[in-house]
């Protein structure tokens, strides 16, 4: 599925929720076995149960790779179980020189066959370029994330060189110093278009999605860190709805472990259920506001 | 091994040649089979014959996962087969928030029995620590790479703040504005130890080696770029070494594909001893002068 695709379907089912499969083999409720075959087992009844309420599925890799080869069959075998109607993210956070990222494209684009894949920008250039070269694909770099090590260099001011590649004072514009994760934006989104282009926002940092807006305001948003950590999706939606609605609202743990027992999948269910009403009128509303 | 041991091993070998592999399937002798299988003959014809002359393996972990689970299982066999007394490196560049990072070492730590990782930085402390956790592993993080795309972001200046968190204007530090990758380097270095954390610099970098050599004195420096991307041995060991040598540098591509022929593995051979022969009179020169 394109972006294109994406933004019908967020038409179609009146939701913008991407549920994370952040499947942990420790944690899968207790008359299921604990292997990769029951954390397939999980997936799919997780899966058949939100599949009404959401859009998307993020299969987050490292849950699958420490399983080892197993949790690599188990990967693939929920990707082929996930719908065509759904926008599936390989949530892998790679990125390498050219010819590594180039292998690590055609894993997450051809081997296995996700409609997207997240991607770390600190290598620059040259490791997002493959990805991006695949067409009707969509690389979503990371952007501000939902943890707190992103204070660490995301959230870092960064000095401009003016044409002689001289440093520019920060005195000379105290209203807009610029911050590590502005200049990734601004950067990365001349790389692509945002009909391949997305970007890691974390829904824990809302005060900041006005400022992302004015920087990309056409890029959809991988919204990560409502939920369980804590994220708001009014102000979420709030602050980072644009005129495709252009967010992607990820929650995982809350509708993975909302009943640890045989009726995982009900709750799960009523758990999706329960964002996507919330999402309904936001929809709505604006599609009322871009009309 | 921890790295004391690599510290013993090159003293051992005389050597402190790492050999990448970074195996591609398409690129495998003709005579060898384009299969996973293939690939793990390769390995081990290339581990047999430059285990003399190097003292660490860096598998890619990329080039594997492009070959889907039957690659999964031909990373597992070639690390099966790679000595214990050789220094095994994920080169995964792994790195996401907390309890996936955690994943993410139980893959290459427990699952996958490796010596060290690859992490990438950008996402901050509580992506990096869960590795760190891990006693008698090392954890090996990007500063400086070697590709074009390390200008993009790792050589961005940055701007400190003052213990008011104002901005501290360039004009009052103007002969070392801080880039990046040196602030990562002195943020990073604060989490760990030299004995579990060593840190990426290319060497097509060789001109900042000094510089790095200011910021982080005594962690061992992983050193890809030698051989075909153009970084000079000399300059690198010139400007990098330290006390205890201090350099693992990286070849892959010109080891492994010496000849496309039959006799792939003796000219592999050949080059690997080219290396070790280069390097040993370093290695004496660096213990003359720290004696």
């Amino acid at each position: 599925m394109t972006k294109q695709g994406l933004v019908e379907a967020i038409a179609l089912q009146n939701s913008y929720l991407c549920v994370g499969l952040d499947t942990d083999i420790t944690k899968l409720p207790a008359h299921l076995p604990a292997t990769a075959q029951g954390v397939v087992a999980f997936n799919k009844a997780i899966i058949d149960a939100t599949k009404a309420y959401c859009v998307s599925y993020k299969i987050n890799t490292a849950f699958y790779e420490s399983m080892g080869v197993a949790g690599w069959q188990a990967m693939e075998e929920t990707l082929a179980y996930i719908p065509s109607t759904h926008f599936t993210i390989a949530d892998a956070k790679r990125g390498d020189i050219g010819n590594t990222s180039s292998h690590y494209a055609k894993t997450f684009f051809e081997t296995l066959a996700f409609d997207a894949i997240t991607v770390a920008p600190y290598m620059g250039e040259d490791s997002i370029r493959p990805f991006l070269e695949y067409e009707h694909k969509t690389t979503i770099v990371l952007g501000l994330t939902s943890n707190k090590g992103a204070d660490n260099f995301q959230q870092t001011f960064v000095t401009p060189l003016d044409e002689n590649l001289s440093l520019v004072p920060h005195l000379m514009f105290p209203n807009h110093p610029r911050k590590l994760y502005e200049q990734v934006l601004e950067t990365v989104s001349s790389w692509g278009t945002p009909d391949n282009l997305m970007f890691v926002i974390g829904a824990t940092q809302a005060a900041e999605l006005e400022n992302v807006r004015r920087i990309i305001p056409n890029h959809f948003l991988l919204v990560p860190g409502v939920g369980f950590q804590g994220g708001s999706l009014a102000d979420v939606t709030h602050y980072g709805a644009n005129r495709e609605l252009g967010l992607l609202v990820n929650v995982s743990r809350a509708i993975l472990y909302a009943s640890g027992e045989e009726n995982f999948a009900e709750e799960a269910a009523a758990i999706a259920q329960q964002y996507q009403v919330e999402m309904a009128p936001y929809i709505a509303a604006n599609q009322q506001k871009y009309a």
